[in-house]
């Protein structure tokens, strides 16, 4: 009963009724099928970002077994920044001082030329790696895209990884560092952001600024954030191996989220922002791709934000993959995600 | 050559070499295999809004093959609405009274309650339909939503369709409501708005403000428009069969275009409003949903009018497809997307 006034609810719109060769057999109150089909390379990306969207899925189907292979596979990835981001910031004019921040490892990105506006502002860096990548330099790369395109300080905080440290480790730095710099730089001068697993930290990092009780930051930009660790959302399906980069909730992805937690519900809000309260946020820009693997977690965190009346803002570009934005400086759509988030910013800090 | 250096491309970033066996061999420069899958109707939607996702493609696979039949189409597809929308204004407690403005057919949605803020602004509206669907009562179904979501008045357009007159009968109709409801409400208390069909013509009706010189609305708010006709917009391949109610650009979708391009180029900015210079637009927002055919016409759109340094906004719903916000008054995402449109035009328009 329930599944045919389903199916009349919606060819009713159109006033046409399905004939048994239009109905698809498959479909059921529970889902469906969708065939196979072949996806093209749009034609109207950047060259830069075109290679980056016609390249085939990068490796996703790992599963460490043991936190020494964890290991491994953090140092395989991290390997190529040692070569890729010191060019990539002689390229773009950015310097990188390493320090620590109240116990805490951090890098100082400090552009060639800062934006008048942006003279006593602080940008603060949370990177992506699924809780357990790119420690250590690997990290800095979209904080050297933000100080360059951004022309602002960034603060990239080196936070321990969950090979090393599971939950709260990571969150703990990152508030520890914010609270740190809360002491010389007001809050209404320090924007965070961050994408992936960034973009979760920054919102749970506002997440203990409520509960705490510290001063929130005058803006944040979570990109494509892990907002929630469970497979909840329809992009982690309609996107399965279309998302080039991330590729898929089963791979290292689910078992990352199993090595932060440590045990612990997915749900708490401090590790899957989405099911926290988020009245009260920061004004907030959100960015993704249509290819992205985590389109639903950006939107469903765009909704919630507008739901409880906070200043939020959704930009999504065209064919890109999870974070595919933070890759290549020389793509034109890296550089108008950054200027966007830094005007987003401007508009919203105190000078 | 090309395309291994492209596959290094990516596979850098991650710092993991490609073996044969997770290299997809199907991928190439220009595209690669994406196998079936099951789609699963996620659960965090409201009741009534499950309902629509949940149910099979609504029939698309449909050429006409002559005027005659398109009638046809046209008759069976209105129908409904002769005995939905009569119970839907009953329900939300608005009025309609047919009129003609400019020698052109419309009718006058008025709210049980007008909000103080809209007493005395206009929302003008264009319904969708594929230029050929939706004529009479059955096209203003969005309108009635606005007018009571948004409590305001709302005109909608009853603009000739293109099995009775193709381009650029209903564009030149829009315009004349438009240039008529000038001469008696400033252009900063106009807010126009339309989904697909709808939305291009909203786009289109800016175009021609420019090139001919009258005043421009105060906002605009084209939801999932119709902006591109030709078969560009990476979604139209990830979202095929996906997209529940539009389905697939290769129905009677391309078949409309023809029809009401009658001969143009597809590309001409006034048939196709994405490849028009867009410098100049009204403050914009757009709204789309994660399963939408046109959700990359919706982003692309954003994107130019974000490049073009216009004021817009960008809403996005999880797993909706194209239009499917405005077919159930009882679900909240409808509700909450004609709210979130009239707290953008609020914000936007003179009282």
């Amino acid at each position: 009963m329930i599944t045919t006034r389903r199916i009349l609810s919606t060819a009713a719109v159109l006033g046409l009724m399905l004939s048994p060769s239009t109905a698809q057999p498959s479909a059921t109150e529970n889902g469906r099928e969708i065939p196979g089909y072949f996806l093209p390379v749009p034609d109207d990306l950047s060259p830069q970002m075109r290679a980056l969207v016609a390249a085939p899925p990068a490796p996703w189907d790992i599963h460490p077994k043991n936190i020494e292979e964890w290991k491994e596979l953090v140092a395989r990835v991290a390997a190529p920044a040692r070569t890729a981001l010191p060019a990539m910031r002689e390229k773009l004019g950015v310097a990188m001082e390493p320090t620590t921040i109240a116990g805490v490892k951090a890098f100082i990105l400090t552009p060639r030329t800062i934006a008048p506006e942006n003279q006593n502002r602080v940008f603060l860096h949370f990177h992506g790696g699924a809780y357990v990548l790119q420690p250590g330099e690997a990290g800095t790369r979209e904080g050297i895209l933000m100080a360059a395109f951004g022309r602002a300080k960034v603060i990239s905080v080196d936070y321990r990884t969950s090979s090393d440290a599971p939950y709260p480790a990571a969150l703990d730095d990152c508030v520890a560092v914010y609270r740190e710099l809360l002491k010389t730089v007001p809050a209404q001068r320090i924007g965070v952001f961050g994408t992936s697993t960034g973009g979760g930290l920054t919102m749970a990092l506002v997440l203990r600024g409520k509960q705490d009780g510290f001063a929130l930051p005058a803006a944040i930009a979570p990109g494509s954030p892990w907002a929630d660790l469970t497979k909840t959302g329809d992009t982690f399906y309609t996107h399965n191996l279309v998302d080039n980069f991330q590729v898929s909730y089963d791979g290292y992805l689910k078992d990352a989220a199993i090595l932060y937690a440590n045990g612990r519900d997915f749900k708490d809000p401090m590790l899957s922002p989405l099911y926290g309260d988020l009245r009260g946020f920061p004004p907030t820009i959100l960015t993704s791709g249509t290819r992205d693997l985590f389109l639903s977690l950006t939107v469903k965190v765009h909704r919630k934000l507008r739901q409880s009346g906070v200043d939020a803002a959704l930009q999504v570009f065209e064919a890109l993959s999870h974070a595919q934005y933070t890759f290549n400086p020389d793509a034109p759509e890296t550089r108008e995600v950054f200027e966007e988030i830094a005007r987003f910013f401007d508009a919203r800090m105190q000078r």
